[in-house]
């Protein structure tokens, strides 16, 4: 079985396109929700969060686990090491490295994904001379959950942190929050149409598709029944209503489960 | 030794004026800041982080605890029912019921709180007749813990979640979190002079002496050293420098623990 580990509601959004690419495969989703959003935490505090997230979905049978969220993949995953763990940060760094031309990149996440500068080492990891800006939307989060986002406010605070990137003349900016494709046509109208944006999903999908081929035995071991499995660590009935209203997905309601 | 409890920060608005008007005593502090805000959680996790913060501090030689969260104040406190616990929504409500003319009372506070309705239960204890009026404001509390609460963005949120209650004709405005003193200015200038505003801090410090008499066996068994001993869950530094800027209190470092 797969697992897909999140703070909250928004690794959904990475769920979803892999449930589209991958669908034979048996899923398993964990939103650490009673504890979300992590984005505003310590880095220890969200490692020792997501250390026993792992925990509980390899005692639920977990042979490979995808840390949807980018906080946890740019804090923990390095702490926690672990081959069968993949962020989201390394798949999307290699594409925008392809994608840009002028070598100048955005980086738009939260304040701990950006005190990590963990999307900056695996940028540079990519090509040394890659110039990188980064971002934290604190506010993006509260908005988005709260059904906000589309309002004269949201917009308004989106403007101020994207001008330093608009200033700064990038070519691409990475999402690095799984909130924010939520609010997406934001932001392609306020950074235009030259600026090529990266979002998570889609792009983990297809690099899980590859890191599959590339391991045949770890492939050939996983479950292909097409089960998936909701756990919540906060209220299921709110977590059902959220995926099914914001990102269009029918549901199970989620078990309920203490960490 | 008297423990003050809250999710996070805001618990030290109600523990400033506590400490100003009962000098004598030894305080502990405990910010669940690793699970904070709770203000977006379900009763039922709030009030397992609750009790683990009342095992906590009860472990540490609490022998009187305020509630100082009204999130837990709200959910927590008939669940986890000690008469060694104080809250600080029933302070709040009498000091309202006493204040308003024309018993038309309006509260403010976090989701979780007003889904409660333990505002409405406490002010119609005192008095059947009134009539309130109750509004959620969960950007607020994001916006003031980015310090972006006087940006003209915070103040339009601000003026659309009080255009109901200015509308319903309050006399009195209950803050029921305590984050929202530190915006006290703009809820003064939206509502107008014509309307009282209710903070928890000075009302619960008021309330707490009063107790104290009352139960002078307890009081006599307290601690009289003037310790003050501060934990966090979260990062020690971040909760020390916080309380600096935004609440002019020098502090000791935080003593960081595990719930």
């Amino acid at each position: 079985m797969i697992a897909i580990f999140d703070s909250g509601y928004g690794g959904l959004t990475v769920l979803k396109p892999i449930l589209e690419l991958l669908p034979q495969y048996d899923y398993l989703y964990l939103g650490d929700n009673a504890k979300a959003p992590y984005g505003i935490h310590s880095p220890e505090t969200v490692t020792e969060f997501s250390q026993k997230a792992v925990d509980y979905m390899k005692g639920r049978g977990a042979k490979l686990i995808i840390f949807a969220c980018n906080t946890a993949s740019a804090t923990a995953l390095s702490k926690i090491k672990d081959d069968k763990i993949i962020g989201v940060i390394e798949p999307s760094a290699l594409e925008a490295s392809k994608v840009t031309k002028n070598g100048r990149i955005g980086v738009v996440a939260t304040k701990t994904t950006i005190n990590s500068a963990a999307y900056e080492k695996a940028l540079k990891r990519q090509n040394k001379s890659l110039q990188i800006y980064t971002q934290a939307c604190p506010l993006l989060v509260p908005f988005i959950e709260e059904g906000w986002h589309t309002k004269p406010e949201a917009i308004s605070i989106l403007k101020k942190y994207l001008m330093p990137l608009k200033n700064a003349n990038i070519d691409t900016l990475i999402l690095g929050c799984t909130h924010y494709p939520i609010m997406l046509k934001s932001f392609k109208k306020i950074m235009g149409r030259k600026v090529k944006i990266v979002t998570s999903g889609e792009i983990t999908a297809k690099y899980l598709e590859e890191f599959l081929k590339a391991n045949p035995e770890l492939e050939k071991s996983l479950g292909k029944n097409k089960t998936r499995t909701y756990f919540t660590t906060d209220n299921p009935e709110e977590f059902k209503r959220f995926t099914e209203n914001n990102l269009g997905m029918k549901i199970k309601t989620p078990t309920k489960i203490n960490l």
